[in-house]
């Protein structure tokens, strides 16, 4: 799959393992896309669809840290996510463990890589690892596509700020 | 793969999916087989090969906690393993990471599941799943093997203690 405009974000089923590859650019420096994702109250402006309130009970986002946060709808439904931070590693890494408590004995292992593009312009690639071919489709198919591109836009939007 | 002895180790790899499978059987009560891995007295006490000394500069064993260890030979070569709980249900299922500090980029997802047998007997089986059929294939084959059997010979004997 290829695009055109480099802000489209690219969601990617691998065919050999259950992995999801999510590939997206921005214009601004790795330091500053890294921090939009360590720093809670940067993290918390930009995560999850639009219109939906943002809720971050717990987030201690370091190596052998942990998070919570909720994404809430304007009915008043609530979605919990919690996970631990197995490395952070600076203006280059985060892996991650990631649950949606709906799906409570589901859990999906993630590498965010933080790739400097020079000019000011950052690469983020977000694998996101499962057990089996069904959930990772699943997963898929649940819409997250919608929430990750309006999370994206509005990260755009807080970096050009 | 099928085994006549229950104490046998069966350590299978996945055809699907780039996991390593690992059954056990124990002559224990599952909350005993479940204590062994969560307090850290007793963890330090079977896991790893046999002459190795054992250090555990941390270990908090508990959903959103996180653990580092280390194995010494006798020759002073050190590996050291770390990684977060994702989730501890007593009795039940641990999910945690693991990254060995010699391989600093790769990291497996674990799950501990603890099956009650009945008739004070426990089955674990764990699962330690990778993104690639490479990572998995070099963890089977860089002698994991000794150190898993010999570190459930321990845990059988302090169980019997």
């Amino acid at each position: 799959m290829t695009t055109t405009n480099t802000h489209d974000t690219q969601i990617l089923v691998d065919t050999e393992v259950p992995l999801v590859r999510i590939i997206r650019e921005f214009d601004a420096p790795v330091e500053k896309v890294f921090r939009a994702h360590t720093d809670v109250d940067l993290f918390r402006q930009w995560n999850g669809p639009r219109g939906y309130k943002m809720d971050v009970p717990h987030f201690d986002c370091r190596t052998g840290g942990s998070y919570r946060y909720t994404h809430t709808t304007d009915t008043g439904f609530v979605a919990g996510f919690y996970g631990s931070f197995h490395e952070v590693r600076e203006n280059e890494l985060i892996v991650q463990t990631f649950t949606f408590d709906g799906v409570p004995d589901g859990v999906a292992l993630e590498k965010l890589h933080f790739e400097d593009l020079g000019n000011g312009r950052t690469r983020l690639t977000a694998t996101s690892l499962v057990d089996s071919f069904e959930d990772r489709d699943a997963f898929v198919a649940s819409g997250m596509e919608t929430g990750v591109n309006e999370g994206y836009e509005k990260l755009d939007e807080l970096l050009a700020s």
